[in-house]
């Protein structure tokens, strides 16, 4: 072969497979995941040692991206509340594009009703990292009790990242106004 | 053949189906199902033209049992806001069962990434029912806006179905909690 380059292999299956689970399901067979990618079986064979692990580095490789869409590092001058309220801005700008299908990382774990599957295991670090950014700013804002108000702006987050994914929600401002009424309650500055 | 109950035949092949689904996930193949049923798959496509006409009817049989659990009749003396909070109840002991995987409607909905098919159109049907409960409650109980505050308490209960069923959340009163804040915040009795 006249050029052999295994970086360039794992990415393209990597993007591949992130597209096509998102897009699918992670239901989605090694035959038709290494179809879409381009990739024989035994190249993705020689990179990982089963389908579940090329679905767990395909979640993990879309993970600074998908943070980054969400937590913008230019907005670190925000102010706390700022800063929680803008997740949702951006929430509900992703979700109103018609290749939205809800959070990847919540559809993981529904999918693979498996805690132990390794990407559950990525899927739950990506919900884990998200909770912590919002229960760091919540203390930053002098919220009552900044975990419980994290916890409710997950479910926030999570209910309606599904809802808008499925097609029987439209978000349009529904969850800035609700972080808004739980910011204030837990008096929030 | 001695008895040819089409009846129970069907009535197995769809709780088997049920209860395959959600422990499992949608994309469960016809072998699979037969098999746990105990149903010949000529028998299953004797009463089914295909397996997804199968996870609707399953979606479609579980409903009024699963709106039983969480809307009891007996609650009909209750205030609208006693009701609404119930709905939260049920849900957060249904959640801690350790068999749960989220609400078996919204996983559907997840997993099967198509507003169009059979089975999505039964559970965007129970969700619609769910919340048209909610949001009839929220107006009796004098909510500034019923559909607002109806369509939070639907994110509210899927976000946390969802978190709960996949292992990364405890409920232990998130959503009661959450739920008397909205209530309070849209001025319900």
């Amino acid at each position: 072969m006249a050029t052999t380059d295994k970086t360039s292999t794992r990415d393209r299956l990597l993007d591949a497979a992130g597209e096509l689970f998102y897009r699918e399901g992670v239901s989605i067979g090694v035959e038709a995941l290494c179809r879409t990618a381009g990739v024989s079986k035994r190249s993705m064979y020689q990179l990982f040692t089963s389908k579940d692990e090329v679905l767990a580095a395909s979640l993990a490789r879309r993970l600074p991206a998908y943070e980054a869409q969400l937590v913008p590092d230019a907005l670190e001058a925000a102010t706390p509340r700022e800063r929680i309220l803008h997740v949702f801005e951006r929430l509900e700008k992703a979700a109103a594009e018609s290749a939205y299908q809800g959070c990847p990382y919540l559809a993981a774990l529904v999918e693979l009703k498996d805690p132990e599957h390794p990407a559950s295991v990525v899927a739950g670090g990506a919900k884990a990292g998200m909770k912590e950014f919002l229960r760091a700013r919540a203390e930053e804002g002098g919220a009552r009790d900044p975990d419980l108000l994290a916890r409710q702006l997950m479910v926030v987050f999570d209910g309606a990242s599904a809802r808008a994914g499925a097609r029987i929600e439209t978000l349009d401002g529904l969850t800035v106004t609700t972080a808004t009424t739980l910011l204030d309650a837990a008096g929030m500055n």
